[in-house]
Order: C-alpha cells, then sequence, then structure tokens
C-alpha cells in the first residue's frame, strides 16, 4: 500500500509516460557494464531539475534509495539499483544550453551525450578533451559523477580536469551551484571537485559547465609493433623521459591484438606481443617534431615497425582498433570484466608482468590493454560466470590484480570508479581514518544515506 | 592558569626551544600580506607530523582555536590568529623528499620554498608550473592552502592543478593520506581536492606530492605597448580566439607601469595606458609560430610597438616588471589593498572600465595589474588608512568591485581565498544553500571549530 502511494506520488511528478514499473521495464534498468545486477523498484524520467528536487524531497520524506542513472555504460557497478528504489534516468535533459567560444566553456545539461558534444565544439574549432571509449553512447552528468577518463587522458587529463561548474540537486532536495565560469577560481570549498567522481552519492547532476580548448592544428598517429612485451612498457617510459607527453599513448596485448582483428579485421599484426598505438598533436612543425622523437624511442627500444597513419583514413582505423578492444574481447566468452587498476607509468612493465603471472597461477584468460602512458591498465577477465569453480579462480585472481596495484603504489580505479565492485579494497588503499572522512562527507550531505547507497563504502545496515 | 598549563603543553610537544609567547613573537605572528591583523596567545613550530597531530589532540581536549601559517604571505588574512589561540608555524618541515624522473612526481614537505622546488626541478630538465609572484618566500603548504595561482596560470593552470597528493592532519588530530601518485584516479572521494583551497580549515597539510612536467624546450617573451586600455582589453580576448593559448598573458594599467618605472627603473613606457606582457613556450618552432601569430593580433589591435625580448636578460626584466607591481604599488601611499575579483575574460574590458569608473566615483587611487588571460585582474587600492573618512570611501569601493565581478559572471577570488577580507560576500557568489553545504562539510570534519576559525565563512559565536 504504500509502495503504491509512492509510485502514484513519483507518477504525479514526472508524469505517468516518464513513469515504468514492469517487470521488463525494471529489468532494462538492473544492469551497467559490469556484472552486477539489481531490479529498481519505480523508474522515473524526470524532465527537468525542479522534478528531480521534488523527487528527491519525496525521497526524504518516504525514505526510499534513488539511483541516478545516465547510459548505463559504467564499468563499476555506480548506476545499479542494489537497494531497489528508484532508478532516475537523467537521459531527457540533454540540451546543449551554450557554446561560448569567446570565454572558451560548454554549458550541457547532464543527458547529453559526451560525443555530441564533441561534433558540436568541433565544428567550431575547439575542443573537448575527454574521450570515453564510450563516449558514442554515454552521458555528460555520468562521465562527470564517475570521473571518465579517455585515450586523450595523457596530456589532456580527464573530466575532472575539463568541470568548470555545476548544478547539482543535494540528496536533500536543494538545487546548488557550485564552481565558476571563471577558469580560476578559490571561492569556497572546491564542491565542484567532491562532486565530479563522487559516483552519485553527494548530488545528482542536472547541469555542467566544461572548459573547452582550441583544437589543434595537426595530428599525428603512429603504431609501434613489439615482439617483447617488456620493450614495448620500456618504451611507454623511455619516450616520456624523452620530455614528450603525447596526446595519446595506448597499448594492447596478444590477446587484446587478436581479439580485435577477429572482430574488425583491419590488418593488426597478429604475431606480434604488444603495439602502441601514438597521438602527437599541436602546432604542425611541434607535432611532427614529436612523432620523430618517440619513433626513434620505439625503435632503440627494439620496436619491429613503426607505422605512421598517412591519412585520416589511417588515423581513424588505429583509433577504432584501440576502442573496439572492449567489444572484441567481449565475444571471447560469455562474461567480460574491466578492470583499471592503475600505477605509476614507470611500474607499468611490472603490472603487465604481474598480472600475466596471476593469470597463469588461476588459469584464466586475461586480455590486456589501456591507457599505458598514465599507467592506467585494462586487464579483462574472459570467464563463464555460471562456472562456479571457474568464477571463484577469478574472484581470487582479480583479488590479487588489486593487491598487486596498491603494492606498486597503485590505485584501483584510474577513471572507472569504486562503485559496488571495489568497495571492499577501499580501506586498503586509504586507511580507516580516510576513509572515515568520507563517510563523515557522505552523512553529512546525505543523512538517511538515500542518494545511490551501497556505492563506494561497504554497505551495512546501521551507516554509510 | 589554564592557559598556563595548555602553554605548557604545547611546550612539552614541540621543545621550549620551538615555542614562543613574548609580545614581540605574538606580534610577528599577527599578521599576513593584507590589512588584516590578530595576535595569537601562543606561537610553536612542531618539527613532524607527530607533533602536529598530539597538538590538534591537544587542542580539541583542551577547546583552542589553530591557526596553520607559513610563510605569511596570504593575500586574505588565511593566516591571521583571529581569535588567538595557537599560532602553528609550518616552516620547519621544509625538506623536499623525492623527486621522481621517471613518474613525473615530487613529494615536498609542507614548508618548502616554492622557488626552491622550481629550481631543483628546473636543474633536472622538468617543470613544476605554478609560479605565484611570491614564490621566493611562500611555503608550499601555503600554496595548496589558498590554490595560489601565478603567471602560468592560462596555459598551465593552478596549483590544484598539480597536487596528486597530500598527508593531512585532520582537525581532529588524525594523520590521513589522501590521494594518488597516479596521474589517473577516482578511488573515493577528491579529498585532495576538498583540502587544495580550504584555507587551513579542513586540516593541516603536511606532505604535498605534485605532478612534474617536461620543461619546455623553448620560450618567446613579449611586450605590447598600447595608447589605448579597450584595444589592450581586446587584444587579450582576439589572441585566445586566434586559437593561441600563451603560458602568460599579463596586463598592467598606467598607474602600475609607472609605480614599477618609479621603483625598478627598467625602461617600461611610462606613457601607455596599458602592456600586456606575453610568453609562448614549447617545441622551438611552435613557440615561434604562436608568438608571430600574437603580434599580429596585437597590431590589429593598434598596439603602438610589440618588443620581443632577444636575450635572457630582455626577458628577465620583463618578467621583473610584472612581478614587482605589487612592491611597487605599495610604495606609494601607507597601504596597500590587493584584490583578486576575476571574470569570464571576455568580459575584461567591461570589469577594467567599472573599476575605474568606481575609483573615479569614490576619489580613490587604484592601480590595475593581473593575469588578463584567464580574466584574474588584481585592483590594487593605494590609501591611508588612517584616515577614517578615506577608508571608509575605500570600504565602499571594494563593495561595488565585489558586486561588480559577481554580476559579470565572475568569482570572488582567482587564487587569493576568501580568509577574512571576503566572507561576507561568499553567500552572494553561491547563495545559502550551497553554503549551507560547505558549512556541513567544515562541521563533519571540525566539531569544535578550533581549526584557523573565523575564515571562509562569517564567525559567529553558535556555529561555523
Amino acid at each position: 500500500l504504500q509502495k503504491n502511494s509512492i509510485a502514484n506520488q513519483i507518477k504525479a511528478i514526472v508524469g505517468q509516460e516518464h513513469f515504468f514499473d514492469s517487470y521488463e521495464d525494471r529489468l532494462c534498468y538492473s544492469y551497467d557494464a559490469t556484472i552486477e545486477e539489481a531490479l529498481p523498484e519505480w523508474i522515473a524520467m524526470p524532465g527537468s531539475v525542479e522534478e528531480i528536487a521534488r523527487l528527491m524531497a519525496l525521497a526524504n520524506e518516504e525514505v526510499f534509495p534513488v539511483y541516478p542513472r545516465g547510459a548505463g555504460t559504467g564499468l563499476s557497478g555506480g548506476s545499479v539499483p542494489l537497494k531497489g528504489g528508484l532508478a532516475m534516468v537523467l537521459t531527457r535533459l540533454n540540451r546543449i544550453r551554450e557554446i561560448n567560444q569567446e570565454d572558451l566553456y560548454a554549458v550541457v545539461e547532464t543527458g547529453v551525450i559526451t560525443s555530441d558534444l564533441h561534433e558540436q565544439v568541433e565544428a567550431l574549432g575547439l575542443m573537448y578533451p575527454p574521450d570515453p571509449s564510450s563516449m558514442k553512447v554515454t552521458t555528460m552528468g555520468g562521465n562527470v559523477a564517475e570521473n571518465a577518463g579517455g585515450l586523450r587522458g595523457l596530456k589532456y587529463g580527464v573530466t575532472k580536469d575539463y568541470v568548470l561548474a555545476l548544478e547539482v540537486v543535494t540528496p536533500t532536495g536543494q538545487v546548488i551551484r557550485v564552481g565558476s565560469k571563471c577558469v580560476k577560481s578559490v571561492s569556497g570549498y572546491d564542491l565542484t571537485r567532491l562532486f565530479v567522481g563522487s559516483e552519485g552519492t553527494l548530488g545528482i547532476i542536472t547541469e555542467i559547465t566544461v572548459k573547452l580548448l582550441p583544437a589543434p592544428q595537426h595530428k599525428e598517429s603512429m603504431m609501434a609493433i613489439f615482439d617483447d612485451m617488456n620493450m614495448a612498457a620500456k618504451a611507454v617510459a623511455d619516450i616520456i623521459k624523452s620530455g614528450v607527453i603525447p596526446a595519446t599513448l595506448e597499448f594492447m596485448d596478444h590477446t587484446s591484438i587478436n581479439a580485435v582483428e577477429d572482430f574488425k579485421k583491419i590488418g593488426l599484426p597478429r604475431d606480434a606481443q604488444a603495439i602502441l598505438l601514438l597521438e602527437t598533436d599541436g602546432v604542425e612543425a611541434a607535432a611532427k617534431q614529436e612523432a620523430e622523437k618517440i619513433i626513434a624511442v620505439c625503435k632503440a627500444n627494439r620496436a619491429r615497425d613503426v607505422k605512421i597513419a598517412a591519412t585520416e583514413q589511417e588515423k581513424l582505423q588505429i583509433w577504432e582498433a584501440r576502442r573496439a578492444c572492449l567489444s572484441a574481447l567481449a565475444r571471447v566468452r560469455p562474461n567480460t570484466i574491466l578492470e583499471d587498476a592503475t600505477v605509476p607509468r614507470s611500474k607499468i612493465p611490472q603490472m603487465v608482468r604481474g598480472v600475466t603471472d596471476i593469470a597463469n597461477k588461476y588459469g584464466i584468460h586475461i586480455g590486456n590493454f589501456g591507457h599505458a602512458g598514465d599507467g592506467n591498465l585494462h586487464p579483462t577477465i574472459l570467464t563463464d560466470l555460471r562456472n562456479t569453480e571457474e568464477r571463484q579462480r577469478v574472484q581470487k585472481a582479480i583479488d590479487e590484480i588489486f593487491a598487486l596495484a596498491l603494492s606498486l603504489g597503485g590505485t584501483l580505479t584510474g577513471e572507472h570508479g569504486i562503485g559496488t565492485t571495489k568497495a571492499k579494497y577501499l580501506e586498503k588503499e586509504f586507511g580507516s581514518e580516510a576513509l572515515a572522512v568520507m563517510r563523515a562527507i557522505k552523512m553529512a550531505l546525505d543523512p538517511h544515506n538515500i542518494l545511490n547507497p551501497g556505492k563506494i563504502f561497504i554497505a551495512d545496515s546501521a551507516s554509510v
């Protein structure tokens, strides 16, 4: 009865046509791109910040959990409605409100698809650097909530480096504006950055102001082919040491190369142990000079060959290969578990060797690819979770991968977030006192623990 | 008696030789670079993070305020011991612990002087970009607490963009480590960025890990001379629109030019209405090509002349002129009040005209200089505060300057912080609900309100 009453109140706020609660609808919003899943009780698609604020006020009154959600492409369980309640789908808020060419910023609603923003700013000779592999599907709000990265992170940074200001609905239903359109501001606490990467646990992001850059004049794209994984890893460190920070410095191992080639047939070298995919950009002379330096470093590290993309088509193929990694690996076996443990870049050789050892120890398949330049690897476990015995081996392997990353001075997640999948490791990274500070902030902002509960922190019934 | 007992306990923690409470000593730690001042009860110079943690535990037990302090060069009252208590001077923690050339980071203690870090990393071909004008005196901990900017902010960003990880003593005396040496991490809430710019109110920063960059190969420095202030302001916007982001794009008005020339006699054009000081950097060909573009834009905006620094000596002179602005203006009259209201860069012409109008309206002297490229001006009021009537006019002018900045979509402070001097305007920038979120965080971390009380928030007796 109480549930019926809540459903009716939600309907009254968003309208009948934006409310769903059939089993089929609930199934559709029960999962993201991890293996986590849980059914929401109701789904609402609010059409305005006012509706969102009213929904949060209702949730506080009736005390039910709210799970904000963009496109559901998350890789850490961030939007999975772990405790039922309301899945709040934000895709109707999808207008690009302003692109300011003088002050180099854009204002977008939370549901804008990332690559739609790319297209619009690029048409004006500008650039919004963050480019997660899922950018043709993901929403800007999801990117901000999870602090999404992408291929250009090495030179240009990730989402957090571009968010200037936010409009946020707090867990208690207030609409606040934080940050500034000015590129410099140190006015009050940096709430903007607190909300970025807070995985929907501290507030619902409704509008985002991002910094733009002038688009680079010129790009050079390259593929360096290695017969020895260790030499590829060493080349990564040597490129940075040579004083060049490429826009992109990506890595694919033998398994990933072959999975992509099976899927896309674009002529990758199937026998290579590793390839590096690189891009330099900027003023043409600078991009070319940096490309030459990179080629020299790769050859000094026994690259078998370094191919420069001669045409726009060839450039696109290189990046298509990289972006297809996850989809390609996902075809190999029924389940794919993509991790993003990250280490200081000098530790990449040790990390790659360690992951290989762990895969061998537990007899499981792990493909390795990722953002080598910034130490952000994506060990991808190919498995069949219906096999309970294999599932246990997979879990042990994952535990060891994270322990290895932390022992190398790394972090649990470079760009996917903690979500549900890594919550149990968080205390190992920061210690109980730092975790207590995070919990204190969560409790201060969300006293009823109704916004995306069960994420980041290990849930217990009594507290956050 | 109770005060004596506290003094003895502080002494027992830091040692007799690092404790001071004579009137003369208290006077020395009663002010910063603003006109704010207040006497601390005691001064302690702890020598380790353990001593700092013990001092905070004591402060919680006995409930007295603690005011952490670096070099005291702050421009918003951030370190002034407004409510007495303990001035905690952090300059003994001054070791550079590590410079990692492979992973491009440095680990420094809080009291390291910023330009000492510059020298050491530059000797290795690396760069730590933040370069506040006070960098030969300021401490890294102070830079982090206030999120200091500098001349290279336009292309390279400010302190917050380089802080990877922190060791912090919380207001309740726990030692925590936040952030990661990895350039990418989205593990838990971004506490690092919450502490950066929190002005010593949320924790005492004891160790800082900063990101480094490879030093640019080449630099070009220029001075563009304008007879018309509006054309100089328009040139700033046009340079950015042309697709060039210079490393530095600084501005000095007629008053600042003449004050610096009186002081330093380096041959600045005394009759000019404004000069722009510019630097491009990077690969040599790129830096030169960008410099040419800038010159063309300045000439199209009726620059009378654009001088390129031909020698290292000439380059240094340009930047010496800019860094001398505050000291030079401070010589003109007994008191100097330096503000840093910031606007989106396209609003600079309006802001400069508005500040001039306000100066005329109230019959006061205001010099204008600053980081034009990022909209961060430093209107500098030259006054004599012994004159009560003038003091009132000055206060009205300041109120109007901030109201103007906010009305242009600006922010109260680009790089100096809110401190005591701008606390009363903060609600105007963000509204009461966002301010309530900031207060809730402060209360969650510092329940007794003993760490740097009276800053950022307007103090009242009952709450933060």
